[in-house]
């Protein structure tokens, strides 16, 4: 039967994750690749779930006061070269525009790895005075970095972000935004995304190319490895000294500003799809699923008109109330097919009519979190829907939370964090020196990572490297990343 | 007085039209020259402008059933070349990517100049079969185009711009959604940017390079020169026969797809500007205006307090109903200049509250669009606002409208028709036979381009071509253009 061969044609979650997410990302139509290496196509109902980030963090950024603006595609190859930092992590991954139409150009343009080097040339043009400050500005664009191995959504030459740059008075006002955003993007990746995550700082060895200070919050996928889901750099003066932005304080005298600049990508889409799918495929949280429920009709010959009014009617009623309901009234599929399509396209709720149901003047809603099945009278159905997709989203959260407690270890000697990273993975829990010849060392002979530095204060503790032993202050999170 | 300079910074519109529209453009913040030449940087208080037109036309595309999704920046230059007619007019504008970090490409990549090519090429591997159709795509992107002469949102190097592209079963239908997206076009532009325009064919020497017909809506800027506002393109079977994207109909016999592309940009923003602008500086119409309301106190000491709580109070209670309501709290500014400021950036409404108001339990409004002082109780203040931002919404409209029915002139013969361009200009409404040879010899004796055939049905009807005197079926509108 068709049913059958379309979900089988999945390989399981549980079998082989890679090629799982290869799979599913291209049956469900998020995303397929584009004729060039290294470059994908986000297909509608990929980006429908891009769109919806946009929403949700967008709101949160502007409610706390930050704006847009578009900045240039292209960058002039001596301004990425100001900071020198910057330039070095760069350069290795930028495509280079040498000619416009006919003519070979006077200096080669960068298409933008990130924007800070374009962005600060102009708050040099613009910030002038302590009035002008802060500036918080935010830009939704897209971003080439020449890549050598990819992955939808994960790692791809082109992909989509959010890059906020900020500039302050003073050293405190940039840090105290470094960590607004960070939380920021803790708070909307774990309620919205249903992905709980550590937040913390950076190594050296780890942080963003040019700046004093990066946090990130780190997620876990189903196959223990990490992933860094959006970063927040305090860029201290490096920036604003290379590009020579400094405004008039009270005391009319020039000082250089102080920035930040942060991010989050389409990146988060790829870590929605590895965190909640499963075998039959993908599992959206309702707040950024395209299609949150799916009514489907079973129709019984002398059934069928009743039933396919009654499932229109409930589309209609499901999106005055702002639900993003879709019924599915293809006449060339069985019931049965629809359910494991819909199933593996992740959407959160199934709205089963049946003859059955019609004589019960009921429906069957079957969760995709739990499969469980509820018949409903359709008399409350349209009030059952709101705060079960809600619980659906926490149920999403819950599992993920527990997947994260149950993978997080806390280790002390080197020859159990090597077996965990072999044969268990997900995040170690240990102590640091600080040394980065120690962090180095771990990195060559266990391919782990320090993922973050802790920043929870009842963590603050002390114990001893987990390599050399000595004295150490930080307790850090190690894994394999992505 | 700091004021007076401030407002004389601006060359009057009437003065000299395209000074007027650099020098407001930077003043009011809504765009800066990057360092790149023809390259621009959208500020905040621009952009804010372009996200008001994103939500407002992506409502009204998705409406009509349409989707969003993302194709790549890059496109590979033979793939550019499939289409003859395509290639030959994007080829000399394209920006070439010829390095990935340290290594030269195989082969070089375009920018995308318009992205009709890679979608064609994803096309071909979507659609099989007559349930696949209609596919009904659009993508919001940046666009680069090596131009020669530039001018801010008009004709930049980098713009934005949303582009439609879809694929239908027949002709038929295709040349239904073009016509159907023509008149969204109309529709938003003339009600929510409260700009009028001409909606109508283009000659085969303007049309989109690899279309069977361009459709486009045409208005007319304050200083007498048409600008193309939106086009809608009837691709015919031009792109589905050189990129293979054929479906199986329902006997099983392959066909080639109908297209359509269509698409606005950035340059709306720069219309709004020119048509609505005057003397004093920008005017917005309120349905796309980044602030629609300012609060402006005129403090004098021993009401200070009160004052300012008052006007905190009515910016609350405008945003509560959703209006976009800013209250200018700023103390090293006087009243009058910051009623010249924001007259400069456009605000359609000013509210002004001093003591005497305060005494009299009321505030004065001032209106942008004429000035209009109106004294309101407190009481009924809040109530009376999104009335009347619909009235200066219609009122800036009619003002449009009523330059344009003044300056579109009905001309039958030639030596009116130069005379009319070189000393009025405007909208030259006339026949033309509908040889490219009488087109091209007015373009070049007098710079006027045949900006739309009419489509109106009423004026269906026979004259003589204004250029040859034979017989002539098409009513056409000349103009000089952007």
């Amino acid at each position: 039967m068709m049913e059958e061969r379309y979900v089988k044609e999945i390989t399981p979650k549980s079998q082989d994750f890679s090629r799982w997410y290869i799979e599913v990302i291209r049956k469900a139509e998020l995303v397929d690749y584009a004729p060039m290496k290294g470059m994908m196509v986000i297909r509608p109902y990929g980006y429908a779930i891009w769109e919806k980030i946009k929403e949700l963090l967008d709101r949160r950024l502007k409610e706390t006061g930050h704006v847009n603006a578009y900045f240039p595609l292209f960058i002039p190859e001596s301004f990425l070269k100001k900071e020198a930092e910057h330039v070095k992590g760069f350069a290795p991954q930028v495509a280079w525009v040498t000619h416009g139409g006919d003519e070979e150009l006077e200096e080669r343009l960068a298409v933008r790895p990130t924007s800070e080097a374009i962005i600060c040339s102009m708050y040099a043009k613009w910030i002038k005075s302590w009035r002008d400050l802060p500036v918080l500005i935010n830009q939704w664009a897209n971003i080439v970095r020449w890549e050598k191995v990819t992955r939808p959504f994960l790692r791809t030459t082109e992909f989509l972000w959010q890059e906020g740059h900020t500039a302050h008075a003073t050293e405190e006002e940039a840090e105290e935004e470094t960590l607004r955003i960070l939380s920021i993007y803790k708070d909307f990746v774990e309620n919205d995304l249903a992905i709980p995550v550590i937040a913390g700082k950076k190594t050296e060895r780890e942080k963003f190319a040019g700046a004093l200070r990066t946090y990130s919050i780190e997620a876990l996928m189903a196959d223990g490895r990490a992933l860094q889901a959006g970063t927040s750099h305090n860029l201290g003066q490096h920036f604003s000294r290379a590009f020579n932005i400094r405004y008039e304080d009270k005391n009319q005298n020039l000082q250089y500003v102080w920035q930040t600049s942060w991010g989050v990508s389409t990146r988060l889409i790829g870590a929605v799809i590895m965190v909640h799918g499963d075998d039959s495929g993908l599992r959206f949280p309702p707040r950024i699923a395209p299609i949150q429920v799916v009514i489907v009709p079973i129709p019984a010959n002398e059934w069928k008109e009743k039933i396919y009014k009654k499932g229109e009617h409930i589309e209609k009623e499901l999106k005055k109330i702002s639900v993003r309901a879709h019924f599915d009234s293809r006449e060339e599929y069985t019931p049965g097919w629809k359910y494991s399509d819909w199933e593996m396209r992740g959407v959160p709720l199934r709205i089963e009519i049946g003859p059955k149901d019609m004589e019960k003047k009921q429906v069957v809603l079957v969760r995709r979190d739990n499969r469980e099945k509820i018949p409903v009278s359709q008399d409350v159905l349209i009030e059952k829907i709101s705060p079960l997709l809600e619980e659906i989203q926490k149920s999403l959260y819950n599992q993920a939370l527990n997947f994260l407690k149950e993978n997080t270890h806390n280790v002390n000697n080197y020859e159990e964090f090597k077996e965990i990273i072999e044969n268990k993975r997900g995040f170690i829990k240990t102590f640091w020196c600080g040394n980065q010849d120690c962090e180095d060392k771990i990195k060559d002979e266990t391919g782990a990572s320090i993922r973050v530095i802790s920043m929870e204060k009842e963590e603050k503790s002390e114990g001893n490297c987990v390599y050399c032993g000595k004295k150490a202050e930080n307790l850090v999170y190690f894994a394999k990343a992505y």
